[in-house]
């Protein structure tokens, strides 16, 4: 992507698209108000920020809406530049009318997230939060919202950029070293530097460590449920599904895309994966013929395997179990062995079964809240992380190379390298930290991150 | 519909549904600020209306979203009552966390209109007013926009209210002599009494006669291509659309329903009726087996007769014609007939459908211009009023009756009824012309106008 001149006055439609009863026409830019003040019916130029006005959008004599004006003066806005925003009638027409006039002003239409991309420009937010932005907006569940929300009012990356401007002090120590090098002086004090490079270092092995279950609060939990064609499976889907699929949208009128299958329990959003070949094979799980269709479930998280009660023994479920867990799970995925058909044999007769897994019914609806439960402990026994959690990929990233920049880093010290080389190091830790929080950036990766807003935002 | 109490404060999603970059949720009643003061973070008890401010939405602790807040104090607000405006992050999973909040707080969620309805009731608005604001909602056309535009602005409704003014003034002066009936008075100069009734008579059924084309104007002009099967209906209709399909979407991201084909030419919508049933039959069009199909065509406005001027000779199409004319086309229906692939034949030699029709090649898309020129001009010709139409069912059919109500009161004018009989059938017109503007309303009126609303307007 190639951004486009920053120095231009950008609108869009900033509210869903389609008819509404309202929608927010946005407006950013230098030329903001000289642009207002040509469509709008009154003179703006005495208004102060942060007030709203009635008024009409006029197109030379024809008036094209009645709309509420809010007004934002720079530095004091989202983008911290002269900001309007159009509050119009929710006509697809009207939208389209007022954008076309605004072009038709000197404005241009925004590339996707050019607003929040200026309010990074501009010192508004550091990168971080400014990517937080989107992830907020797509969020679906509360996990997914509370670790967007926490990322984009600072999150990890104030206290990044505080260990960074740390290192910087020590990088700075060390260079100024080296303009004194001949006297063999030591500004830079090696037990703290070692001390801030260790503490640097949790933070981040941690923060890495925290993007398996950051991703899975942000993306849902993948889970596939597995089992021979007469073991209930698409039973047991219904099962879970009916009473819960509800649950986030249960207000009158709001809508979502369901790509697939979701449920979200306390919080966090469930995905169940298609696994169709399986629930057709006629094979049983153990015969080579559904290899095929079990590279699908190696997208899982937590793998529910599914057995009848009915006609198979306790001895033949165990094997099966044994050699499903060797040959198709894998070392970060949960398996959760479900016993089906509760209802129709004797249990207590099962002890064998007992301590492996869960019986259950699914026609009946019979320990299915207990599966719940356990689905969501499995999740969050992956960690007992707090709030800090990374759930962007390109955090997670670069925050390995910065675990390995350190690494090096502290290799050198202990090799006692020179300074000059060891400043060099730190420079490249530095670097990948800065680029984190957007200290450091390049077009191009600013390009990949605002490539994936939506235009208006 | 049963109206909810008026006195509750009520919430809803005012932008179109599903995710964008912001949402709006709007908040009308006496509890709108005390509700705000108890999930903003700031204080808005000093805050002064049209302001707008910054601060976070909260359910107890959490944070749900970091919002901007417009403030509106009554009676200075849409609706006349205290109002907030919360834009959001437009995730779903945020609108819907702030609407189940704000309900939790004692607000409920508003019906379909209710704000309208409320700007009605609380004299914002007078009821032709409010009307024009759904229409100008679902405008699609220029033409559209500009009627819906034009009556929400007063439009009509306005002379309507002052001429009734007038009557009242008349009716009052009536019912006064009522009172000195003995001394044979008349305080209401006769005379002018019937320059009133003839002043409203003349509006009244110049704007009974504007609804044609109102209805037009509003809902798009329905047009039906007839024709044999091989005559090329389909190519036409591809040739009319091709160009201008686009029009009304040349904004990138703008959508919109197409539920059937249209076009917009010179600000009008023209809807293509689906003719599916005449298009693939193999009769011909003089058949009793099509009549069924032709049951459609009797919705259209204008019909596009098309005949193959490849191996049908002059007489025939003439006589083809005259049988359609008298058989299908109604009295409110424009008929333009065709001649298709005037590519293929010698146009020149076919003097005697010169006058009747035009000579087009849909193939090759030659006199498709002129064609649209005569579908607009068609529209057109129905009428030549000004700004001032009606667009409105319910408006015409209660102007429909104001001219029969006028009617009654000149007709007993002239018979010299006695001045209670004449009082009576004045204070008949003067309801029903208090129904178009509101000034007369029940609640069954209301609740017919604003379930056709959508909810957050």
């Amino acid at each position: 992507m190639k951004f486009q001149n920053p120095e231009d006055t950008i609108c869009a439609l900033s509210t869903p698209q389609g008819m509404g009863a309202i929608a927010v026409i946005r407006l950013s830019g230098s030329d903001t108000f000289k642009i207002i003040n040509e469509v709008f019916s009154r003179d703006i130029t005495e208004i102060p920020s942060h007030k709203v006005i009635f008024g009409t959008i006029k197109d030379g004599e024809e008036i094209i809406d009645e709309i509420v004006l809010s007004i934002y003066r720079n530095p004091n806005s989202f983008t911290g530049e002269d900001i309007a925003e159009i509050s119009c009638h929710g006509s697809t027409y009207i939208q389209e009318r007022i954008l076309n006039l605004l072009i038709n002003k000197g404005a241009r239409l925004a590339g996707p997230g050019e607003f929040s991309l200026r309010a990074f420009l501009n010192g508004k937010m550091d990168l971080s939060q400014t990517e937080a932005i989107a992830d907020l907006i797509s969020s679906r569940s509360k996990a997914a919202h509370k670790v967007a929300m926490n990322q984009m009012r600072g999150g990890f990356s104030q206290e990044i950029s505080a260990l960074r401007q740390e290192l910087l002090n020590f990088a700075s120590l060390i260079e100024l070293e080296l303009d004194f090098s001949e006297e063999d002086v030591e500004f830079a004090d090696r037990k703290e530097l070692t001390d801030l490079l260790d503490k640097i270092d949790k933070k981040v092995n941690s923060l890495v460590a925290s993007f398996q279950y950051g991703n899975v609060l942000k993306s849902g939990v993948p889970v596939a449920i597995v089992g021979a064609p007469n073991a209930g499976k698409s039973t047991l889907l219904n099962a879970l599904l009916n009473e819960d699929r509800a649950i986030v949208s249960d207000i009158a009128g709001t809508t979502r895309d369901t790509v697939e299958d979701t449920i979200v329990l306390d919080g966090i959003e469930f995905r169940f994966i298609d696994t169709a070949g399986i629930r057709d094979t006629k094979d049983s799980i153990e015969t080579e013929g559904i290899r095929k269709a079990f590279e699908k479930i190696k997208k899982a998280r937590i793998i529910l395997l599914l057995f009848d009660l009915e006609g198979v023994r306790d001895d033949e479920i165990i094997e099966q179990i044994s050699l499903f867990e060797k040959k198709s799970v894998q070392e970060d995925q949960e398996l959760i062995c479900l016993f089906n058909k509760s209802d129709k044999v004797k249990v207590d007769d099962r002890v064998n079964l007992k301590d492996i897994g869960l019986f259950i019914s699914a026609k009946k609806g019979e320990e299915i809240d207990d599966l719940k439960k356990i689905l969501v402990s499995r999740v969050k026994s992956v960690s007992s992380y707090d709030d800090t959690v990374v759930t962007n990929v390109r955090h997670h990233e670069i925050l390995k190379k910065v675990a390995a920049s350190i690494q090096k880093v502290k290799d050198g010290m202990d090799q006692q390298i020179t300074g000059d080389l060891l400043a060099m190091d730190i420079r490249e830790t530095l670097n990948l930290l800065g680029e984190i929080t957007g200290e450091i950036t390049t077009d191009d990766l600013l390009g990949n991150i605002f490539a994936n807003f939506c235009i208006g935002k």
